[in-house]
């Protein structure tokens, strides 16, 4: 029987109601990105390797299992967080499949095989750090949403670090780092050959980027169809609700 | 009263026919790129300058001439084409606003002031140069699409050289230069600020960007929504034919 901490909570992740996840409003609940980046992710059916860094409570290692047999390794630098993920993947009865460490992603180099990795994958923090007195005051949330204990060359260089020459790095980020991320995917040797943007509704900005890098990969960089969540009704589109409810 | 050479003809170029242009199918025929930039550039509307890289027949400074009554420099490295930009600012009596100038972008430092135009603007070569024999027939198409007499940092770099601090820098080119795109506006301090893809039609990938860039700006990029050119029935989208006929 799996516990309960605090104010969490189960979820069901998909439609289909097969996988619950715990959740919980002040440390960690999963967002539509991590969904996003799960579906958007190129991963080997059969066999192989996968890392997912910043993992939170584990949701992409539980959606990618839908996807693949291949073994999943998250990391978690918050205790409490991972906590979750690991609770997480006792529930869904995966631990022969994924697996979850607590560490930092900057020190994994020890413990993970370097340039091992078929795909790694990462929803990191998406904000600069913010003085003091703009933090967000619960710590959880905080060091989840702002780079805090990493920066975004600190999440490229450790997928450069694990990734297995040949092998692809998907992240999902925020529009307004595009350069930042471009310019490092490209000193790390990630070279980007898939974007795509998310737009909430048509006529809008981008509010969400998806991009798949091939480590040691030659230039020929796809710019994908768009991806939009909402029609004008608020409802959401059709390829939106396949997505999030697991049906594509 | 203007001549044609060889086989040189007069097209319309807006949908109320009040400007013509000198196109030839062997030398230099507009393309929809060229369009969709024009449209695209941000320009002062009452005073300022501006130049335009790669100006070809003169077709940005001819559209732009719609918007702005800023003083337009366009500069073409064949002489041929050259002549038919000359012409075609003759033809539409705009000598008072648009003049071009028969030279090298590489070299354009001791005839243009430096860090003085507003807005610069370029529809470049896509194509690195091909081996030899894969070689263009037609010289005169081969290096107005292949970078032949100038590479995508040569181009990059001239913009940063003319453009004022504050100043815009607007492109088009072809998705899969992207990053390198992204990689040389931040090497030449031309921060990307916005970013627009263009898709040939729905579900398809997008064939052609454009990009805005301010020189000594501060990261901060939008990507704005997607523009389609065609229905699923093969006609313009609203937005595209908008653009095309100078009604938007």
């Amino acid at each position: 029987m799996v516990q309960l901490i605090d104010d969490e909570r189960f979820d069901y992740l998909l439609a289909d109601e097969s996988m619950k996840i715990i959740q919980s409003p002040s440390a960690f609940s999963f967002s539509l990105d991590a969904v996003l980046l799960a579906h958007f992710a190129y991963v080997p059916i059969k066999r192989g390797n996968i890392l997912d860094l910043c993992t939170g409570n584990g949701v992409i290692p539980l959606l990618l299992s839908n996807r693949t047999k291949a073994k999943i390794t998250g990391v978690e630098i918050q205790e409490r967080i991972f906590s979750m993920a690991k609770r997480n993947i006792e529930l869904n009865r995966l631990t022969d499949q994924l697996s979850v460490i607590h560490g930092d992603l900057k020190e994994m180099q020890p413990v993970l095989a370097q340039s091992s990795f078929d795909v790694v994958t990462c929803n990191p923090p998406y904000f600069k750090t913010p003085s003091k007195n703009e933090y967000n005051h619960n710590d959880y949330l905080t060091i989840a949403r702002h780079e805090v204990f990493c920066t975004l060359e600190d999440v490229v260089k450790a997928c450069k670090l694990h990734v297995r020459p040949g092998g692809k790095v998907a992240m999902v980020h925020r529009p307004g780092r595009l350069v930042d991320i471009i310019e490092l995917f490209r000193k790390y040797k990630l070279e980007p050959k898939r974007l795509q943007f998310v737009y909430p509704k048509r006529g809008k900005d981008a509010n969400m980027l998806l991009v798949e890098g091939i480590r040691d990969g030659k230039a020929d960089l796809k710019i994908l169809p768009p991806l939009y969540i909402y029609n004008e009704d608020g409802t959401y589109t059709k390829e939106a609700e396949g997505i999030i409810y697991g049906r594509l």
